[in-house]
């Protein structure tokens, strides 16, 4: 039953492309859903991509479209005329829509906007481009179902047939007064439960979780987790209910969220694919490894001002990978679970109190470690004692410094307002490298006496 | 509006704790949400935290308990006895219950089973045991709202109604032949609008999304995302219908996959947050730390096997943390894209094209970063003609070899049928570092001729 891709498929398709034969390829991918027809494109070219979308009903192109990945959107978007793109946006739910106008150029999102039919439609998604993409105000859509206070059950029902629709799904109804101001909500459960004639101020539920347009993206995302929300109102700063945000676009957002910080984690600047071409996965790779470059150009300055390392003890420098693998390891460990921690609103307590719980931590884990390698260098690679001694008590040094350091930044960066994701992968890394090589011949120098 | 937890709330609960005042703190905790008391308990230790457990509601404390960290619900739990434990399962959807009880010792959950008052509740929970947790048996709760075909729409709105008491949020209305096989499903918005005489096999859709209680849970997340569903239902091998999924929970797995996959990239080996005890820190990052002293302790052996270096190229040992570094981040960077395309179902083409464009990719980066350090290290370090054109060529190697065992290896594991995510963080690091040193040493030697 489900839907497998197949080249069989999809050279098919390219053949009926290649016939101009849109008769026959209507009819095949009528059987399809969007989400399918959305995974067929994404295998085809852009002049076939666009050939389908020109095809199909609106009604399938739209939903098509928002599937989409971006990249391919924009040039399918590029081939159509500002009223076949007015014609999908008619289509869509504002929010979408307001998604897709906003990757346009503005002269070509003007027109498009002109284009649109339903004027009410239009004058919403022009209402939803003022808003900044990480607040609640750019991830509502204008589509609610709302009853009045005063209205009956029966009346509400009636009103209701009418605006769901509009709306895919409807999740809660909510209820606002004469002004528009949400009031509360009131299950569409409820609704089929009560009592024909009883008056829906008699039967709402005033108590409603809801967010103002302002609202961060992230703090949505929390409140509608936490208090397991399946949609939630949005309202604007005089308490008028101007949309709703529901939990898919959540599911969305907290991917996305999930994603970006993963890929920052592994030192990728900006969302690339596999598939993504030369230009965009150097312009997304390039950056980390620069700052690498810098970090290993640190450390071999280093090395080469402690000259007498490199002509008295160069056994010393046979750890120095050792050394650098483990202060890196050990900062992405320590960053990770606060930035994790501070994603998930899940840090508590105090900072001094952390501090001295990951020093522990650290300590544990350094001497287990500088024990090993202590017996190991002595009796595998012949350092002397002291040589042994200046490696161990590094190992310990710079775990526990790379652990605060860990710590610290992501917790500093969140509190002036930066993102603290951006503090883990390379740039910890690289910075512990330089550090922890730096700590390692500064102790040597100190037990050595050189 | 919205709750913020303060120190001053934390004391006044623990000193109405400690008077024994259960009144006034019912009456105190009376007006906050399950959610939020759930994270007022977080911040009390566990006897306090049982005191209102036991205090309150089974109604409330049953959400609360779903809510709590793993850790805390079990040891508020060690302090119920079975039949206190059976009063809160009583009250929770039969995928939670499930999920709480399969926690407990075995010894425990037959005696808390026994106590269930409902029977089919806990029959319902029992057969629920039976799923391996990453499937869909594993994440379904039994709480749905089923039709049968053969009814009337008037017959299905009073069965309903009986039916959605059970059921929190009603998504779908399934259809199922006498036998309780599906058939399709109804929504609640059809059945408003639909003539009340009209039988359900005319007005059902045939056509519904499922999985078998055998399908991967991730299978479960991709299908549902990409079809953009609320819910779906799950049949036994038989076709007939047993339990629901609905999205909260899929975005639940989505979070708890996203936050595995990060703390893998970071190095740490299970679930393990901020505020956890040393032990448990300990067990989680001490593993990837040897993982990576023994990467070091490898790297040490080549390079005091290259002896010649040590002796007559010492100025190469500078740039041996460059060299590691680099080679580290690359293979981080190629491995994060595929691991991430690999989870999103999103690696597309043939192998042969994707390690050529990553070749490509990695030429480009190692050229920019090569040309860049063999200036330096000539002018800066003055490094020898021959020895920058070596840590030049090897700079460009490293990148390229790091690069394609970045790609491969998580598509070789993914293949095998291991989870790619371990392929990332200090996994590919460790071996990248040794590796990459190897590399750097052998073309040196080319070069060098030594």
């Amino acid at each position: 039953m489900r839907f497998q891709l197949t080249d069989e498929f999809i050279e098919k398709v390219e053949k009926l492309i290649a016939d101009d034969n849109g008769e026959a390829l209507e009819a095949l991918l009528k059987e399809y859903h969007f989400a399918d027809i959305a995974e067929l494109l994404e295998e085809l070219d852009t002049d076939e991509a666009t050939y389908i979308v020109k095809l199909l009903d609106s009604e399938v192109t739209s939903e098509i479209l928002i599937e989409l990945d971006d990249d391919l959107r924009e040039s399918i978007l590029d081939n159509l005329t500002p009223s076949e793109i007015a014609d999908e946006l008619d289509e869509m739910d504002t929010d979408d829509a307001a998604d897709i106008i906003a990757e346009l150029d503005d002269d070509i999102q003007k027109q498009v906007i002109g284009h649109i039919e339903d004027t009410t439609h239009a004058a919403d998604i022009v209402d939803l481009l003022r808003y900044d993409e990480d607040t609640a105000g750019g991830l509502m859509a204008k589509e609610l179902v709302s009853v009045k206070e005063s209205w009956t059950v029966a009346g509400c029902v009636r009103e209701m047939r009418r605006q769901a629709e509009n709306v895919t799904r409807v999740h809660s109804i909510y209820v606002t007064d004469k002004e528009g101001r949400l009031k509360g909500r009131l299950s569409l459960k409820d609704l089929l439960t009560a009592h024909q004639r009883a008056h829906i101020s008699e039967v709402y539920i005033p108590k409603v979780d809801y967010v103002t347009v302002h609202t961060e993206a992230n703090e949505v995302a929390r409140i509608m987790q936490k208090y397991d929300l399946e949609a939630i109102p949005v309202v604007d700063d005089e308490g008028i209910l101007v949309g709703r945000i529901t939990i898919d676009d959540i599911l969305d957002y907290v991917k996305e969220e999930a994603e970006r910080d993963y890929q920052m984690a592994a030192g990728i600047s900006q969302d690339v694919e596999a598939s993504d071409g030369l230009f965009k996965q150097t312009k997304a790779r390039l950056p980390w490894l620069m700052i690498g470059m810098m970090g290993g150009l640190g450390a071999a300055t280093i090395i080469s001002n402690f000259e007498v390392i490199l002509s008295t003890y160069p056994k010393l420098l046979i750890f120095v990978p050792l050394i650098q693998a483990t202060a890196g390891n050990v900062g992405v460990q320590s960053s990770a679970i606060i930035v994790q921690g501070l994603a998930n609103d899940s840090l508590k307590g105090h900072l001094f109190a952390r501090i001295v719980r990951e020093t522990t931590v650290a300590l544990v884990n350094g001497i287990s470690i500088a024990i090993i390698v202590l017996f190991i260098s002595h009796f595998i690679f012949y350092t002397s004692y002291l040589e042994s001694l200046s490696i161990g008590v590094a190992l310990i040094t710079v775990i526990i410094l790379a652990a605060i350091v860990g710590n610290l930044i992501p917790i500093f960066l969140h509190r002036r307002g930066i993102d603290p994701a951006v503090a883990t992968g390379p740039f910890i890394t690289t910075s512990n490298d330089v550090f922890g090589i730096f700590t390692y011949f500064l102790i040597a120098k100190l037990i050595l006496g050189f």
